[in-house]
This record gives C-alpha cells, sequence and structure tokens, in this order.
C-alpha cells in the first residue's frame, strides 16, 4: 500500500495564518506537529509504504525540510507547476507507480485532515485493503452526525450486513452535493449517509483504467505531462507546458460518480478537514468559557472564540463566537457564522494584488530565511537567518547596496574577490553591484541585520550565478 | 478671561490609541490637529488671553511641540508631577494667576473634548462671562438628550425666565451620580437636567475662597506646592513632595457640589466628552453600513462597527456593533456595549506589569523618535528620526555597542574625539564605552537605523553628559 499525499492546496479558508507560500497543511494547526507530518506519520506502520508526495513546486523546499524534521524520505515527490485539482494529481502519481512496474494500492490522502483515533484509521484500513484486493475503488466514509453543509455526502446501499460487498464495506447508492439544511437534517435523521472524507484506496492500475474510460482527455494529458517531465533523484518537475492543457477535476466528479465499483469504508475515526476557523476551532480543547487562546491573548466576558495571536498582544471584550486571528501583516476578526467568506475574501483581496494572502512577513527559503522589520522608500530592513552549514546564492544587485551586521552566530561573506568571517557584532558592506554570498559556517544559526539602501528594493533585483539549491527564479537569496 | 486646559489625564479608556505616556488628548482623533490642539484653536476670539496648561510632566515636550505646530504659546505650562485630580490643578492654576496680580476670569476646559458649533459655544460664553462677572460659578451643562449612563446630570431650578440668575444661566438645585438607565430616562422625559461637562467658568478669587472655606487642607497644599515649585521661563514644575500630600478630588465634589453660588449654562454645541470608544464612533462621519473605517481596513457583511487600523491590514467579516483597535503591539476587538470595560482592563495589564498601556512602540522625544523595530536576546534594531537642527544627548552605555546606517538625511556624529558627517547609505560604529552623540545638521529629517549589539539592553543603560533638553532622567537619547 502506498500513500499518494496529496498536498497541493492552498489553504485560503485559513487566512491569515495560511498563506499562498506556506499554506495550511504546513503549519502545526493541531499540534506540535503540522499536518502534514502528521498526515505522514499516523501511516508509520507495517504494510505501508514511504509515501508519494504530491506538491506545488513552490512548496519543495517545505516538504523537504518538515519531512527532514520526523525523518521520513518520500518515494517521490511529485511537483506540480500549478494545481489542476484531484484527479490529474492522483493520475501522475498511479502512472509513475505503474511505470516502476508495480501496480499497488494506493491510499489517497489529503494532507490537511485531521484524524485523532488513529487505531479506528488502522481497521478502516484493513476493510478498505480487502475491498481494494478484489478491484473496488474505496472511498472513506465519515459517519454523518452532524448536519453539515459544507460537506459532499454519500448514501449508501444500506449498512446492514446483507447490502456489505465485504464485512464493513458498503455500495454507494448516490452522490448527494452539498445539501441545505434541511436536507442535511433528514439525512442525519435517516441514517446510511456519509461524508465525503476526500481519502481513497484503489489499486493503480483500476484507477486509471476508470479514468481512461471516463476522462480520457486527463488520462492521455497526464500520461504525456509524467513522460516530459524532469526527473532528478526521487523528485519529479512535471511538465508545465504540458500539465497546463490538463483539464481541471476532482477524483469524485471525474471517476468515483461514475464508476460501479466505488464502494464505502465508514471512518469513525475523529476526522476533520479543518477546512475553516470554526471547524478548528471545534478540534480543540475549549476552556471554561468555551474560548481556543493561542498567544498572547487576554479575554474579558468572552464566550466561545477562537483567538489566535502571533505577534502582539491580542484583548477581546465581551464578544462571542467570534474567530480573531493576528499575523504580523494582517488581523482578520470574523463571526462563526461568516467564516465560510474568508476565501471570497480572499480571492478579492488577490485581485487587487495584495501580497497578505501570498507570503508571509517572515519568508522561508531553503538556506532558512527572513522577516522584513522595517521599510522605507528608500530603505528596508531585513531580519536574515542562514541554517548551520547552508548558504545562500552567489549574487548581485544592481539597485542595493546592503549592510549587514551579525547578532548571532557566525558568518562566511564573499564580497567580489574577497572572503571573510565575520562574527558577533561585526559588521561589512556590499556595495551596488557588487558580487557576494552569505553563508554561515558555523553549528548555530547565524542571525544577521540587513539594511538596504537604494531606490529600487524589490526582490527581482536579483542576479543568481550560482545557487546550490538549483533555483533560477529571481528570488531573494 | 484665561483659559486653563487641564490636560493631564492618561485616556485609558481609548487603549490602544491612547497610552500613558502619549494619551487621548494629543492624538487626532477626530480630524487634523489632536484633541488637545482643537481645544486650544477653538478658543481663538477677542477678550480670551493665551492659554494656561496644567499637565504631566511626562508630557511636556508633547505639549511644547503640539502648540508649536499651531503657533501658539501658553502663557503658563503647569508641570504635575502626578495627577491630583481637578480641583488642585486648578487650585494651582488660580494661585498662580493671582500671584501675578491678575484677578481674571478662568475658564477651566478638560484638553480632551470635542466641540463641533464653536458659535454655540462663543454664545455660551458670553453668557457666562456676565454670570461670573456677578460672582457666580459657572458650570456648562450639555442638554441631556439620551439616557447616557456615563455622565453625572445637573438639575437646575427651571430654565423659565423667571428662575434665571441672568438671562440663559440657571442656579443648580441637585447634582445627580451616574444613574442608572431608569432614571436616566426619567430625567431627560423630564427636561432641565443637565450633563457636567467638566467645564467651567469663574474668577480665580472666587475659586480659591471656596475652595479655602470647603476643602482648606487642598487650598493650603496647593499654596505651599506652588511656593516650592521649580519656575522657569513659563514653565512651572510643581513640587513633588508637597503635592503628593494634596488630596485627590474633583472640583465638582470639592467645591461645585457645596457652594451656593453654582450655576448652569447650557452648553449645546455638539460637545463630546470622547469618553469610549462607541462614543468616538458617535462623533463620526458613518459610511452606508453605519461603519467608521480608518486605515488599511476591508469589510465584509459588517454593520455599525468602529474599526482603527494603524500598522497593518485589518479584515473584518460577519461583525456588528464592534469596535476594533490595531496598534503596533496590540490589539483590541470589543463589543460596543463593552467599551466601558477597557479602563478595567487596563489596569489589569499595569497590574502585570506590561508595556503596552504605557508607551507606543513609536516612542516620542524632544529631538523626534524612535520605533523599535526588530529585538532578540542579545540585539535590538530602532528606526530613529531626528528632527532638522535636533540633537539627543551626549551619552555613553556600559553593555551595549551600536551600529549606526543613514538611510535619509545627514547625520552628525561624535564619537569620543572624532566627529564627522554621515549621508544616506553611509554608516559608522559606536563601540561600548565610547562617548557618543547623534545630532542632525540639515534641513530635512533624518533617518537612521540603530543596530544595537549587547549583553544588557535596556533603556536605562545611559549615562548623560549632556542634554539640551535639560533631561537627567534615564531614558534613551
Amino acid at each position: 500500500m502506498i500513500p499518494v499525499i496529496l498536498s497541493g492546496g492552498s489553504g485560503s479558508r485559513l487566512w491569515p495564518l495560511s498563506r499562498k507560500l506556506y499554506p495550511k497543511q504546513f503549519l502545526a494547526l493541531a499540534g506540535v506537529r503540522t499536518l502534514f507530518q502528521q498526515t505522514v506519520q499516523r501511516l508509520g506502520f507495517e504494510g505501508v509504504e514511504r509515501p508519494l508526495i504530491v506538491c506545488n513546486q513552490e512548496h519543495r523546499f517545505i516538504v523537504n525540510e518538515q519531512l527532514g524534521v520526523i525523518g521520513v524520505s518520500a518515494q517521490c515527490i511529485l511537483m506540480e507547476p500549478f494545481g489542476r485539482n484531484t484527479a490529474p494529481a492522483v493520475a501522475i502519481a498511479a502512472l509513475k507507480v505503474l511505470a516502476e512496474g508495480r501496480d499497488e494500492l494506493l491510499l489517497v490522502l489529503p494532507a490537511d485532515h485531521v484524524i485523532t483515533d488513529e487505531a479506528a484509521l488502522r481497521q478502516a484500513l484493513e476493510i478498505a485493503r480487502a475491498a481494494a484486493e478484489e478491484g473496488e475503488m474505496v472511498l472513506f466514509g465519515i459517519p454523518a452526525e452532524r448536519p453539515e453543509t459544507g460537506f459532499g455526502y454519500i448514501k449508501t446501499a444500506g449498512s446492514d450486513s446483507d447490502s456489505a460487498l465485504i464485512p464493513g464495506a458498503y455500495r454507494v447508492e448516490q452522490f448527494v452535493e452539498k445539501p441545505d439544511i434541511v436536507r442535511a437534517s433528514e439525512f442525519v435523521r435517516s441514517g446510511g449517509y456519509y461524508w465525503n472524507s476526500g481519502m481513497f484506496l484503489f489499486r493503480a492500475s483500476r484507477y486509471l483504467d476508470e479514468l481512461r474510460s471516463y476522462e480520457s482527455d486527463i488520462y492521455d494529458t497526464c500520461v504525456l505531462a509524467l513522460e516530459r517531465s524532469k526527473v532528478e533523484r526521487e523528485v519529479v518537475q512535471i511538465d508545465a507546458g504540458t500539465f497546463e492543457c490538463c483539464p481541471d477535476n476532482s477524483i469524485d466528479y471525474a471517476v468515483m460518480e461514475k464508476t460501479s465499483r466505488a464502494c464505502v469504508v465508514p471512518l469513525a475515526a475523529g476526522w476533520s478537514d479543518v477546512g475553516s476557523w470554526s471547524s478548528l476551532w471545534e478540534v480543540h480543547a475549549k476552556d471554561g468559557n468555551g474560548n481556543v487562546l493561542k498567544g498572547d491573548v487576554v479575554v474579558e466576558n468572552s464566550h466561545s472564540c477562537y483567538v489566535h495571536g502571533n505577534s502582539k498582544l491580542v484583548a477581546l471584550l465581551g464578544m462571542e463566537d467570534v474567530v480573531v486571528v493576528e499575523t504580523k501583516d494582517a488581523v482578520m476578526i470574523a463571526h462563526k457564522d461568516s467564516v465560510q467568506d474568508v476565501k471570497k475574501l480572499v480571492n478579492a483581496l488577490d485581485a487587487e494584488g495584495r501580497q497578505e494572502t501570498r507570503s508571509h512577513c517572515v519568508v522561508y527559503r531553503p538556506w532558512g530565511g527572513y522577516d522584513s522589520v522595517d521599510a522605507g522608500t528608500r530603505h528596508q530592513v531585513k531580519h536574515i537567518t542562514v541554517k548551520p552549514g547552508a548558504q545562500l546564492s552567489l549574487q548581485m544587485h544592481h539597485h542595493r547596496a546592503e549592510h549587514w551586521i551579525v547578532v548571532s552566530g557566525t558568518a562566511r561573506v564573499t564580497c567580489d574577490d574577497k572572503s571573510f568571517l565575520l562574527t558577533e557584532n561585526q559588521s561589512t558592506y556590499i556595495p551596488i553591484a557588487s558580487v557576494h554570498r552569505l553563508a554561515n559556517p558555523g553549528k548555530i544559526p547565524l542571525e544577521i541585520i540587513e539594511v538596504q539602501s537604494g531606490s529600487y528594493l524589490g526582490e527581482d533585483d536579483i542576479e543568481r550565478l550560482e545557487d546550490v539549491y538549483g533555483r533560477t527564479d529571481k528570488v531573494k537569496g
């Protein structure tokens, strides 16, 4: 059984904590580990191979780093140049596995879900495996216990043992689009309805056969896109020119709703898709007033709130059923009944070209990261952190000079034909147009304050002459 | 007529915008000018002398600067070492005026009120002047048109012309403490009730006579405190040791409720004490949804909110009757019904020793100011602005070195026995224990980035060797 972890989402419903360049799945929203790490780690048992990861290429360094922290190496990382929904993502994963001559069962898992009962998950996986071995396409269904209007529902042919394909797996009778509250309540009352979890188990060839017969365009494009991909060790860079032509579609629409082999295995394992701020509130333990408080937060006379302070003091007075999420460059205040509009808000901000939906003030790079702490028309101040042993690219700028002051650790600085070490409380000056590089030769993180001075301070004023991370895009470092 | 402007408040009800070191009256909350400046400027007509200002000594540089901007020089600035409420503040002002042999009418005005109808104010002042000339103690009363529970009420003997002392001035029948909503509603219905505005007009000697007969302790202490004051040009530094012993009391309790000479002159002039965030919402023009939005704010499906963003994007979704005030180091979200609890919250934060109630990230100094933009255990980054022609003190630090990078303007740097100029994109290093000074010899503001490095970075690590502003307290610059 090979896990295929779908990690391509942009997580806009959890803005402003989730950003396009650092979305939801890579955040530690429900524990010490990130959702992505939790998803990988919960599969650490016998009979499950190392995962195959599908992610956006912008997130490749985050994926690598987060896998490194938990000591897992993926068997393959499929990098999408952009998202085309789940049907093509899983198709390319299946094609890759088949190309290696291994027609295994694929366990398709979104990277951004919470599951609290791992024993229940393993039981459901055993049932699903038996069904998938028989050629069935298993969809894990969450017993619908509340009338949620935000999920798709699946009606099974009945849950008595007669209608079971094998014990614990049931034939799908009908897929139901997100219902209104009245219908959702009926579904819960009548029983036999499940929420579509977006988790699947099927054999690679079975999925591809079904996809080819119902959506041959997707199948054909994915075959071509994989053929034209750039492969380097375990990393596959899907060909953008080809993948661009691929129709955007979900597994559900493209295959599951059409195939005759779909079945549901119920999964009652404390599942949540953490699909909104209110569902994040739900999965957390509350205090005596029903509040979930994170960070430097004080509340007075407030109830059933989710408050997440990241960079400063957050004070609440007399609020109820409200979500407050504070980050360094944006704060969002929403009534719980309005959290589904966050995505709409993010789209509106995107349309205005705002950066607050794309990246955090703290920007992550393979060598570490930086935090923009001050900016004016002709200057900018960054706090740069370089990991031990890491180095930025050899680079130059046409429009800005830089002053570097080491505040912790040791830096190796290259500036034109000079190379020297700087330690705490030492500084240097990088003139405009000089070829330079910053590296951390030490064993602890290097922290420097960079003061940029010049008439143009855009991140794209960079010429990369050499980069150990193989980057050619015009971004800092 | 001499205005006595009471500017000693700490404005904690308007936290987090208002801070102890930069309170409400010095903020531009209702227009381009600050409330203090508006208060001074609205008295710019014939028959009114230059103002006498009572303020906390911590605010002296703010008072000076704000008067300078509007081109007004006070006839006297009385600096309190700490607040003792309004009765002593006005007593010292009256004693000062009498000491100069000028027994004038004193127009006592809080520095933090809004008045929109200046013509109505002038009319009321004319009536009040006539009454005060007769020896009356005039209290300006705001006709109670709404059942506010946050104000003290005054019942007059009747508003028909028979009971008027002179046309438009009425004898006080009764002072009423802040009523509950039922009584407040009765007052509004019955008529003849006024809110206590905290604005008064009386002759200096009349006030002192009454104070001496009802509160001789206050009178005697104030006489002594003024005698022992340090006077330099128009600035009076009230003696702390003496003033400390002065009872804390308001004009109302100490004199107005006891004297037989109290009368009310109605003032219907668009008055507001801007005493809470909801009253600030009231004085502003609203958009089509009843919202008042300031700064970088986006709202969706939200009504009757006051949102004030200062340092970052603020997004509101589905909120109603809510106040959101965002500053660089604190954000407050309060239901309008809870804004009276802001003071309680501030007191609680004070008790924990939190800095967020005392000062802003941006700290004002007579020479300019600074913004703390980044900090770690062994470093701190400040963006420092020095006004043209201004200079910091000649100083040294025992525990920190400083790196200065000029990002705009020109600096004159003194470091031990060297003195030199730095311009944009130039930098220098100030070693630990060197005697140094930063000055702006230019015509535009000097902006520098200062990176401090050391084992102790407290503001009190400073030895002042020389200061053009006469400061000896251990604060930066």
